[in-house]
């Protein structure tokens, strides 16, 4: 059996998180069981969702248990298979973790995904055919709801769920406004992935500053939003919502060192008669096969362009992991291992 | 032609709303026209939501116009009548403002409605049987949606859209849990109101406090939230939500006087998978003839007992309005002309 290097979360952060959080580790893979398969991680997919899953908090998740390899999505090749779904040489997706190599119980629903490389990449499954697309296309179809015409906006837009939501919305006739962090990211985002306009947040100070911009940026107001950050974006936002419109609650990276994130005038849902829904791509998965084929279409066009931000071996995850959650990558993040 | 008492509004609240924001004034009712009505009103409503139009601030409703009549709904008989569908005697609820009388053009979609007061008393069609009752209506069933044996909150429980909201609940085998100030109102809510349990927000200082009395109160945690006021009563009830719980958000009378009233946590919406959604009650018209004939329907059984606190003539209103906004009224405010 081969060796298998993994990354334990070692201890939780008291505030910002940190390399010290994570600890390398080795041991062997061990035999397989029936039913049970041996995958080779090729790539690993980290995401800001592993912050709050590092804290011990009341959350959608369960934390991430101490001494355990972090969870996360990997995409890799079947090299062992006692199940007769699978064989060597299956390209497949999966919830591997940060590890090299994962023995997935493969007659699980769900736990193992062969996919096909032909026209869209092995990584772009971790990204914008995968769990990201799927998170972007049920905020825009199921919560927003957008008609042609209206404006939506996205917040980290330039980011692996953000671009498949740029792209989405365009494909419904929607004006798409983006909300990235300095001017490489937001020249991409209109050059590239095809957003109306792209909003530099790094350029206001305060949610006053940005509101301004976003109402240049939105002449007719905003209709949807997708929020993947919170805090003072999600309060300028708020400001220039229309009536009935609808925001799509998925992230609020701004919060997950545990700083307060007040949503500031919450009045504003009522005046504008707003709707705001949290809500998990995981608990709907009756929407993937829908998302997925829309998805793997529009990468397999051309008419959506994943950039990706690949950091190279397991050790490098943690740094990768930190820098993602300072927004130092630029699309979706992966870790390649083969 | 009578002479008809009016309050119009002098100037704005800058702050607080005070006495002399309002105007009592005395004009002449103009003879009636092709097509109208002259009412007399023997009840006036008042309701939070004038607070917010008194400011002149972008909100759903335009601002209360200076010196105009104070807009309001009314209750009372028509006097002289030029138009087919109405006689004299006829008791008609409108939305006349704060005046003695009012000419109404009849022929106006909804500007008049015809009411019958064999089983229902004319003053509830201002309160249960009327707007506010519609309002706790909308909320529960069409925001809210709760399924028997869920858990369901309602602030300012003893109010017009509170009394109404827990007798609604309690018919569709909820646990129907209210938020009211002061011991008298509590005990109101449970013996006569038939909410399960009933807490007194001023027995707790912040919503620290008053989450652990939900706990209390709410064991299988809180599935619906039905808010009237915000500010500290809302985080207290965002910290007991359930997973996929659903708020329905119809006032924010704390916010009214314009100090901020911020959201401590909006992650948890996120966490939680909750929908919070504004309304206006008005925007719905199309529910009001199922949700009045329920309504109706309880009051003239006696499953819904809906106190008043009726202030006597028209110069009392101002008065008896600051009193609401403070939660000095015990039920529907009214104000009685006749």
């Amino acid at each position: 059996m081969p060796s298998n290097q993994q990354i334990l979360l070692d201890n939780r952060p008291s505030g910002e998180a940190v390399a010290g959080n994570f600890k390398l580790v080795s041991s062997d893979t061990p035999a397989l069981a029936d039913g049970q398969v041996l995958v080779r991680h090729h790539f690993m997919s980290l995401d800001p969702y592993m912050r709050g899953r590092m804290n011990d908090a009341k959350s959608y998740a369960q934390p991430q248990a101490l001494g355990q390899v972090m969870g996360g999505g990997t995409a890799g090749e079947v090299v062992e298979s006692k199940n007769p779904k699978f064989a060597a040489g299956d390209k497949v997706v999966g919830m591997g973790g940060w590890q090299e190599y994962s023995v997935v119980d493969a007659n699980q629903p769900g736990a193992l995904r062969k996919v096909d490389t032909t026209h869209v990449p092995l990584s772009h499954y971790l990204g914008a055919v995968g769990m990201p697309g799927v998170t972007a296309w049920y905020g825009l179809v199921k919560i927003i709801e957008p008609k042609a015409g209206q404006t939506v906006v996205v917040s980290a837009a330039t980011g692996a769920v953000g671009s498949a939501f740029g792209a989405l919305a365009k494909a419904r006739g929607c004006r798409a406004v983006g909300i990235a962090g300095g001017p490489d990211k937001c020249k991409y985002a209109v050059d590239e992935l095809g957003f109306d306009v792209c909003i530099d947040y790094k350029e206001h100070k305060d949610a006053a500053s940005l509101s301004k911009a976003l109402k240049q940026a939105c002449p007719d107001g905003i209709d949807g939003y997708f929020e993947n950050v919170g805090g003072m974006i999600l309060d300028a936002v708020l400001s220039r919502m229309n009536a009935f419109g609808r925001i799509a609650l998925c992230g609020m990276i701004a919060g997950y060192d545990g700083q307060p994130l007040p949503m500031s005038y919450p009045q504003l849902i009522l005046t504008n008669r707003l709707k705001i829904q949290g809500f998990i791509v995981s608990e709907h998965m009756e929407v993937w096969p829908e998302a997925l084929k829309e998805l793997g279409a529009m990468v397999g066009a051309g008419k959506l362009k994943p950039r990706e931000t690949i950091a190279q071996g397991l050790a490098a995850a943690p740094e990768a992991f930190l820098g993602l959650l300072k927004g130092k990558n630029f699309g979706k993040q992966l870790v390649k291992l083969v």
